[in-house]
């Protein structure tokens, strides 16, 4: 584990708990972060040197979960020793870095995985099902919307800092559900603390009159997570922030030849046309689910919904993001 | 009163039980609605056609609640008779019919009045104190959802019909309250069943950083009017489909030095800084307020703040947006 | 219709537009009042005194939305005059007053009918189903919230205001639908305000462990409505606060075999077990349903959830009350 | 530490991190349960035999989280051995054993306190400070809900298992600050899955029309954390599962004045009368607050808001209402 700092203690917990899993070795340069592991994993080698690590013959995976413009030098150095490798999302900050990332683990035949958690949670899992069963009918938009009063990063806009967690949802329940791609981006941001954006909306567009939008911001006064995936047959809303109801399915089909009949009078009235249900998830812990994945794609060469061209993907996206930013809001043909 | 669809009848409701204001006569091209109007106002003159109305010599003002397209007409045709003129939103369909109106009006010394009933709300007057008092310290941006399964317009796009109800609100939190002017709209959108959009994301650009976005869609699960108005100092969420707490206000500004001295590890852990009230707002009915108001500007002169230069305004938002649909969600500059 | 204060507006309005029933004549001792009714409905003959309404020989029927205390007076000389009758909720302040109308409507062959308004809402017609379908199981208990900052009524407590919703519910979806009876009640209250209870906890015993539970209250900061009726297999929430998912249905029963197994550390973990459903329902107005049920009694002998049967008997349950009210909560035998 | 079972995990956490306060040594006769606790905390002494641990030198304060039925045996011990001694609530099963303890450990010079976690959190805290300063005005009542669907206890019904809480919370906020004691309690319940109650209505009486409702329930659909602490002038909502607004407060006051002049037409229409604030509540664990309150007890005499005479208090209304559940809901005095 290379980064002990917010999120590296969940992961270090989370292999250390898996069956197939053991935490080996420890790496943060931050001496406070050391002491913390040695002191909550009295058994683990602690180093400040990620290259110690790198180096130590019994580690067979590296788990990285340090500062985004760290992850391609880190990356390519433990891919390079034979290391199978795990990144926090995103898999770096350009595509350039990412795809030299992807090919150099297929030429060193190991696993270069990126940690996309969301999709490893109850509540995606179940969206999948209800786009791949055809339950939803033909899916019309994806709207995602991710703001809360957080902590500004010091070196990347919010886009990069949030982002990754809509797109990585969107990409596995459109693209790798329904094999629909992203054809455009766009992206519009203001930043009122400095130079990095603090707020943006992004649209991507797809084929067929599909598209989706993202909300993302840092300086929101309440926490919302809510996605909403709209179908010619049902419709989904998913709280992340609701803890009994998280995923609901409206029966709230629009049909056209009803809309043609009714009169102009009538308009409002009509806004929910159905039942509405929401399912029980599977509860497993995302990391827990994840963590395993990567144990198996490592072991037994088992396929990932977050593998290497999936972290491409996102980073092309997140790039081409940045630049319509940068353009005025422009499409960006990805 | 012309037209007695869906709205007309709520306008009647409130003239007629206005202290400076009584209904004379009622026009409906429709004999079913001519029929409900005569019941339910058995003393008042109902007829089919409007010129009649316009021609009714007891008649001082006219007010139009049609369908857009023919509101340039007939509010042409009310203001050359020497009438006051009250328009349902939007104004007109086009800048140059929005203009020509409020130039004639201008000439013939007549009111010519929108009905932006939002403005008129409770919670708006009480945003609109919340940020002219300073209270919000500066103003970030303003981001406003305005969704439901809703029926389609058979003559317009979503945007033309969801829309002003966002810009008026708006216009008049930032533009009339804090002098600001919008520089630029761009807009995104969709079509799922027929020719017009049926969702769509609008952007508007003021100066320095302040940004304005407003989603509206007649495809979405459930019903949300949200408006989130983000101050430096604090921030005020508007639930328009909350009966108890539709205003609150967050005490959850951003301290940039605290920022800065915070330790990335605590990301994401402080998501309210402070006390969150929600005021008592005025509970009077919007559109008898709104109606009083047009009536003191017909026989006082008395100001108002959906008049013709605000509805040009709000026309002249609407036509740039359907601008930029039609070219990419281009910047289109105002 | 005698009494056209809070209430009566809407049972004329329901009368009115009901295909089988007309009004007639409206009778209330404010001027006012009688001022009101005859400005909105010109053409019906309007009456200070209840008796000429009553002596009317075009009135078949007689709709009695006074106060209380006048119900037993005018619905006897109604029956007595040979008219149908219908009371507000509840029939009579005693007992034997409420015996004794219904006795006097049996030998009159007349109608005698109380507005049990609830028992016509679409919630409580699904509720009705999914208890008499088996879908919840065994009824276990009916727990009913009934709170909000009301208005005090001069003459009577809480109980008398606001407990006959709830019992009136609960004796259709259990009594009605299950067969079973209530065989003793408790009460408990205080009165800050004066010589009434302003709040009160009822308690209502059914054999076999079955229990109805109801809290009502004036002086509570947030209106709830809030009616839980767990079974073994299956729970439902009715919230008539909410507008968009009134009742919800949860899978959420209690395996006896799996709590045994289950350690005393997993206590407080699992609470939900499965899917959750909000369905549509039926949105037709309760008091058009009830004013076209009463107007079948009438005309066709058709019968009815609230006839003078059931409103005695819930009658019976207040009187049994306010006697435990008044001695210390001990629970009153039936 | 005695018992590493669903609490001790939780409590031995929060001893280990206090600045007063070393964790030496852990007693569970469970041997899963030792094998935890050691992996955990390689460095302790981990033990089967309480006894062991009570008699192990260096122990300065025993804290016992092991079933009801053992507390008494075990604190007693653990007393008579001269140490220190904290107590999951409730503090024993019977009045009798309670105050026996409390005796000990006055005659024993030693420290006797409960567990009762929620007096130290900030919402309790708050709560208490809006009572204590007057803002609330007269008290009224003090009304919680406190049900879900959770695991039942093998050997106590449910109020025995939550209703401790409610009463904390209640003689916390009432009896404590503001000097008032209950004088009777009344409990009615029924009992779905065997012999113990699953569900209870429970009533305290004050003078002066003082009262408190607890509602527990082991067998419900939602998991629903309320109470209102109504006062004269204003009115708290208190919803543990609200992360974001737990503590409402409301300026929801009756004008007994205003109520004589309004006419009775008007019932219903105003259910809430002024602003609605959430304040901002101390976020430190309550667990870090109670066990460093017990380190100063032990170390400087400090008091307690939870110590041995409070919980003999709890003790006697539980034991109160077993009493009054027994005989069918009956009154029994204090």
């Amino acid at each position: 584990m290379i980064g002990f700092g917010y999120w590296g203690p969940n992961l270090v917990r989370n292999f250390a708990a898996g069956a197939r899993t053991t935490v080996v070795s420890i790496a943060d340069a931050n001496p406070a972060r050391q002491q913390l592991a040695q002191a909550t994993y009295p058994h683990l080698r602690v180093v400040g040197d990620a290259a110690a690590l790198i180096a130590d013959p019994e580690v067979d995976a590296v788990v990285i979960a340090t500062p985004i413009f760290t992850h391609y030098e880190l990356a390519k150095r433990a891919l390079e020793a034979g290391k199978h490798v795990l990144v926090e999302k995103p898999l770096a900050p350009s595509v350039a870095q990412a795809e030299e990332l992807a090919e150099l683990a297929e030429r060193q035949r190991r696993v270069l995985m990126v940690d996309h958690t969301f999709v490893y949670t109850g509540a995606v899992k179940k969206i999948r099902d209800l786009v791949s069963s055809g339950e939803l009918g033909r899916v019309l938009y994806f709207d995602s919307v991710r703001i809360n009063l957080g902590l500004f990063q010091p070196d990347f806009n919010v886009i990069w800092d949030l982002a990754p967690h809509d797109l990585t949802i969107m990409d596995y329940v459109l693209s790798q559900t329904l094999g629909v791609q992203a054809t455009w981006v766009s992206a519009i941001g203001a930043s009122h603390y400095g130079r990095h954006e603090n707020l943006a909306y992004l649209t991507v567009g797809f084929a067929d009159q599909l598209i989706a939008h993202v909300h993302v911001n840092w300086v929101a006064p309440v926490k919302t997570r809510r996605t909403i995936i709209a179908g010619s047959k049902k419709m989904v809303v998913w709280d992340d922030t609701s803890p009994v109801e998280p995923v609901k399915v409206y029966e709230s089909s629009v049909d056209v030849q009803h809309i043609a009949k009714e009169a102009a009078y009538e308009l409002n009235v009509q806004y929910r046309s159905g039942d509405i249900y929401s399912p029980k998830l599977d509860g497993k812990e995302a990391l827990a689910v994840m963590s395993q994945t990567f144990a198996a794609a490592c072991l037994d060469g088992a396929p990932s919904p977050s593998d290497a061209t999936v972290g491409v993907r996102i980073v092309r996206m997140l790039e081409a993001m940045q630049r319509s930013l940068e353009h005025a809001g422009q499409r960006v043909v990805l």
